[in-house]
């Protein structure tokens, strides 16, 4: 008789940071610490979203890209509804506890228009202008 | 008779961001955003830091990677101490305004410990954990 293995919550609320890990966190004053997002195929940044440690938490737990929405209020696993998932490979924290860089491999476009990453359509200056 | 060029001023107030793209912009409440460097060449993200608009509009006109310092409530010229530099690229508006990705050859190392990137120190997950 074979098992299927235990689904993975779609509630970051449920998961609590490592103590360890939340002592070295240095999060703003709305809670949150910005998460930058970069392939680790291509090496493009993606994207700039930020965490909450519930969402660092699933995050490390599930390797699953997870994020705080500052305009929807809620928590935003990347991919769940849209199906451009990230299958987080690294994260680090930066020198002063700040920042924290996420590595993944992006199913998809990663932005919500559908480019391939959030910078693609701005350009302010480039190498020859 | 030969005369030098002007000299790049050190001074970041002094620049005044283009309207169109300081209409796009948007900042925090304390009139920041958000810039993410990345090593042209190695694809490295190599930091995290504030900008505000003179800031901006500094690293647009002199291609000098130029942050607002929270912690030290001043410019700070990347280098211009150290030696260190940022000559920037490519500077880029993400997709609602509210982060900058600015790409740079990065000379020596861009963190304050001398490290490569602020992000080698401290890994909370790997391919293999």
């Amino acid at each position: 008789m074979s098992h299927d293995p235990t689904p993975i919550s779609d509630n970051p609320a449920e998961f609590t940071l490592d103590p360890v890990i939340a002592a070295r966190l240095k999060l703003n004053d709305a809670g949150l610490i910005p998460a930058v997002v970069q392939a680790v195929d291509t090496r493009e940044v993606l994207m700039m979203a930020w965490m909450d440690t519930h969402a660092l938490a699933y995050t490390l737990a599930t390797r699953r890209g997870t994020y705080y929405s500052r305009s929807r209020d809620e928590y935003w696993i990347k991919g769940l509804t849209s199906g451009n998932v990230q299958e987080v490979t690294d994260v680090a924290l930066d020198c002063d506890g700040d920042t924290v860089l996420v590595t993944v491999h992006q199913t998809g476009g990663a932005c919500h228009t559908g480019a391939r990453t959030c910078f693609d359509a701005d350009p302010l200056l480039g190498p020859g202008q």
